[in-house]
């Protein structure tokens, strides 16, 4: 019973107990007492606020200059129906929301809009589009969600920015915000950096060399021509609109990442990498998938959920598209292109 | 290929495109618009812009009111090191970083505090105080680390207000921001909601008769005195201080939510539900848990990670405890009184 024994708060008596309070609220409370102190009454404080509230005026002209421009961020969601959506989707609008100068296009995996989106971003103040597909025989992991985005922004070239970044962001990863202001932000070509928990790896990372990406530091396949993640590089919108690059059955054998930046020609000497430098490395962006086995017999008694959508058998075997040839892959799309209806939503 | 020759974009001509743009951006837009039009140069913009800085020393003033004081909400988090916590605590943060008046208890499940957490939480604005304890032979679900949490608030009661709500939030749930606004911080003496995802169902929440709680909707031992989660209520400080409940090997055989509360003498009569009203009810917390399978063999390069710390067999065996007797517990927990050092964290 040794363990037992140890009594448990030892970590209150050790001293190991951090506490923290707001500095604002600390300066608030002193500056209140320090003017008691000084035996200004509250006629005297009106007098001190009145000052106070000149400084405003000048902090007030400064808001009328116009804020400095900051570069565009388009992120590419494509969005499926699934118990977890909501929980995780919450979470990320609630992230998102603290960025500025965004647009978001989520696009969803179904043959109709889902009224569950449009009425979660109503919630937010994030500059959205929200497109829908269906998987178009191709495999279910995205891939032609992100065609009918890339082909939003060709076709809506006008209504961005010369300098507008592109980013692939899945609406189940986890987004550290510094992410988007010391990497994206600053992305003028093609920017690329590590991505935490990518499949079987704790950390995957581009390998640089005298500033320079030399390759990649990936757990599969780490010969490739462009070893990243999806969530793990950005693109100056021009990459995309000016190739037709798309996810596609060619890419059969292939990673999908290696596949669109092949085809969209990237010049390997002009790709910045981030986060590379220094003796701890932090991770940004983190690949995270949600666990969640729920049982949708039991009854939901009006409460807003949304169901597991059962994978089509094309998706299903669609799985193994990297082990494939094309013309493997040409049978298989072939062979499952059946009706591929989709459940309907249901908010029981 | 019937489904194939469908044009992917017929999302984008069909109209089911939904785009918003910044209010704020689109008014100041417009405001200059109309001055513009009206003739109006920089000089005379500079003194409309006067008469509107005139309008914000109002507001300064009011700026100077004593703000309206917010209920504070604790919430208990114990903290385990795993893969995917780094990832699981930013989204965590910048959520709660959003929370006005909150103080965050988090308890490191180890015999020494982690200084990824203080590190992390250095970055956001929110009050906490960290604290650490191994599982002193309890399960390994927090029980040890809750109980330490409870303590602190006994020890340290004259830091918090009379009406201070206390609310158990673990590390890897999803947080809608409206659960601590519309919820937790109405709570007088004990609330309870719906919790989405927990375990193998959609949703369970509590039953509601005119306006009192009769029980609980839920999958598992729908029987219990309190089938609820422990992410479905709270509790005024007062309740968990002026009794002495804590998670113990008594709990065997039942569920530790439902063994705390019933320690509690909770006053069934008094619990507010929230939530259970109108036709479309809406979640506002998920359990949730983060898929990760990395293989920590592949090196990490100098990255911020952590490790997957392996189960003692203590934890693996108190897996069943809802299934054992208390004297079966007792049993156990002396069988598996081990020396239960904990791998030490490791950021390679």
């Amino acid at each position: 019973m040794r363990q037992m024994s140890v009594p448990y708060y030892t970590s209150v008596q050790s001293g190991y107990s951090y506490v923290r309070q707001s500095k604002a609220t600390t300066f608030v409370q002193n500056a209140r007492s320090l003017l008691y102190h000084y035996g200004l009454t509250k006629n005297k404080q009106s007098f001190v606020a009145v000052i106070m509230v000149m400084l405003l005026i000048f902090w007030g002209f400064r808001l009328l200059r116009p804020p400095e421009r900051l570069r565009q961020i388009v992120i590419i969601t494509p969005t499926m129906q699934r118990p977890e959506r909501i929980a995780d989707l919450t979470m990320l609008s609630q992230t998102l929301s603290q960025v500025p100068n965004i647009h978001w296009i989520l696009v969803e995996d179904g043959d109709a809009p889902n009224p569950i989106v449009p009425k979660f971003l109503s919630m937010f103040k994030i500059p959205y589009t929200y497109l829908h597909t269906t998987n178009q025989g191709l495999p279910c992991r995205g891939w032609a969600q992100r065609n009918v985005a890339m082909d939003y922004l060709r076709r809506n070239r006008g209504k961005f920015a010369d300098d507008t970044v592109v980013y692939f962001g899945d609406d189940d990863n986890s987004y550290d915000l510094r992410l988007f202001e010391r990497y994206i932000r600053k992305v003028d070509y093609m920017g690329v950096w590590a991505v935490g928990l990518p499949g079987n790896a704790l950390v995957e990372h581009p390998l640089v060399k005298n500033g320079k990406v030399v390759g990649w530091h990936s757990a599969f396949r780490p010969d490739r021509n462009f070893g990243t993640d999806m969530a793990g590089f950005a693109l100056n919108i021009d990459v995309i609109v000016k190739s037709n690059a798309s996810f596609n059955l060619h890419c059969a054998g292939t990673m999908p990442e290696d596949c669109l930046l092949t085809q969209m020609k990237i010049d390997k000497s002009r790709i910045t990498p981030f986060g590379w430098e220094g003796d701890e490395k932090e991770i940004l962006i983190w690949h995270r998938k949600t666990e969640a086995a729920p049982n949708d017999k039991f009854p939901t008694n009006g409460y807003l959920v949304e169901d597991r959508r059962p994978p089509s058998p094309l998706c299903v075997r669609f799985k193994g598209i990297v082990y494939m040839t094309y013309p493997q892959a040409l049978l298989v799309a072939k062979l499952y292109n059946t009706t591929e209806a989709p459940k309907p939503f249901t908010a029981l």
